[in-house]
């Protein structure tokens, strides 16, 4: 299995703390050695690094936390790879252009049987059930809305297809065009919303932050991640087959996950 | 006006050498520094580095230098923007899948009047002509073939539709799908083709290498490029409305230019 992390705010925002938290768990602390990818957000644009090193200890993620890149959005994933070869096609986070805009999608757990037709709008490039999952989804989303809907009604239309595409197998995933960051979970997946008063938190591997010197009081900072980053914040758990949509932040829809636990079959 | 440089061979191959003089150009010996771009084809899988900021300071080309990747094709681009803003979503070069494969292209010169309707399959997500043009082929290409043709039938297209696109304007570009490099030539592009007995090469720097060390005698490298890079090679200049096909460094199809001598016009 994967592991996910996404970042929405109100203000450009570096994630480097949580990101090398994350990429501790892609061959030092845990086993999700097979490959590592982050998209930042940039206005239309994104800035995608991928690797199929491991993420603890590819050159491409020394650079990003180097860098430090402020965005509004990110999405990063460390894979362990189920279906797909070690490669970089089968490397999430995956992308596509849907109504002008990027759209970009990593996935944690295994989908069966996800049909992609060959008349459809968007073809998978490699051979994992993510990116066909992910296919799949905005094939039937650009079949639904030719022209670009509310944002209401993206969510409404996302909740509904992937909802069916889960029935067959473990579907947690972050989503973002850019604007907003969509999740969905089956087996893990939690969130915290940092906002004033800012404190201090100490990352599972005891490196501290005090956000209180990074950030102003107006600053909002939504994290989503498989499992916690931090030790002493209030993480949410979201059920098996819930959603959330975060802008710049909020929490603007939510549906509440009503489906019985479900395991990882893997 | 931008800079372009395209490398296709038949065997993985480190571009560091031509990259480091074409970047140069990119702030220190010439005025591209509005962005720079670079995608590196591994397998069906693309790595590509962007960044708004001039190609011979950016930490990101940084890295492409110091990470030494071998490709059998890359595409890389120093902008000089002439329609659209400085930002990541209109930098050189863009990308789409077309018939489960990565598209990557990169333009120099400017066209004009090109049409993408809202229902054409490929929408640009920046504001550049390029993109436009890129997507405006893509979308006539994918309508004229919904599966993938021969290598030939898709050169044959390509050279009918930007043929026609470039009737309004200048439109050199690289192209290429993982698998082969198509490039068209308005007014400045040039390539040679390297291969047994590799020898020394003087950079336009004086920088000098000798191939020989690094390859072996069924090793062909082709570089392609806006202007040549090394002083001492037999470069081909391209003629206006000049067509080149490359697949594993050899020259497959080719059409000679024999449109008037077409000058840029800013």
């Amino acid at each position: 299995m994967c592991q996910l992390l996404g970042m929405n705010c109100n203000t450009p925002t570096d994630i480097t703390f949580s990101f090398e938290g994350f990429r501790r768990r892609a061959g030092l602390t845990d086993h999700h050695t097979d490959g590592f990818g982050i998209a930042f957000f940039e206005g239309k644009g994104a800035r995608i690094f991928r690797d199929n090193r491991p993420g603890a200890s590819s050159p491409m993620a020394d650079l990003v936390s180097a860098y430090r890149i402020k965005s509004l959005n990110v999405i990063a994933h460390i894979r362990k790879a189920t279906k797909g070869d070690v490669n970089l096609e089968n490397t999430h986070p995956f992308t596509r252009e849907l109504w002008g805009e990027n759209w970009t999608f990593a996935h944690n757990g295994t989908v069966e049987n996800v049909q992609v037709c060959s008349e459809c709008h968007y073809q998978p490039i490699g051979t994992t059930d993510s990116e066909a999952a992910f296919c799949n989804l905005l094939s039937r989303l650009k079949k639904r809305h030719p022209k670009k809907p509310s944002d209401k009604e993206i969510f409404d239309a996302i909740v509904e297809i992937t909802s069916d595409i889960a029935e067959n197998g473990v579907f947690n995933f972050i989503l973002s065009n850019g604007q907003w960051m969509i999740a969905r979970c089956s087996t893990n997946l939690h969130y915290v919303c940092r906002k004033a008063p800012f404190g201090k938190a100490l990352r599972d591997d005891d490196v501290m932050i005090d956000f209180s010197q990074y950030t102003t009081e107006n600053d909002k900072v939504t994290i989503i991640t498989t499992q916690p980053l931090t030790k002493n914040e209030q993480w949410t758990k979201m059920k098996n087959g819930g959603y959330v949509f975060f802008k710049d932040g909020d929490l603007v829809y939510e549906i509440e996950g009503t489906l019985p636990e479900c395991k990882p079959h893997v």
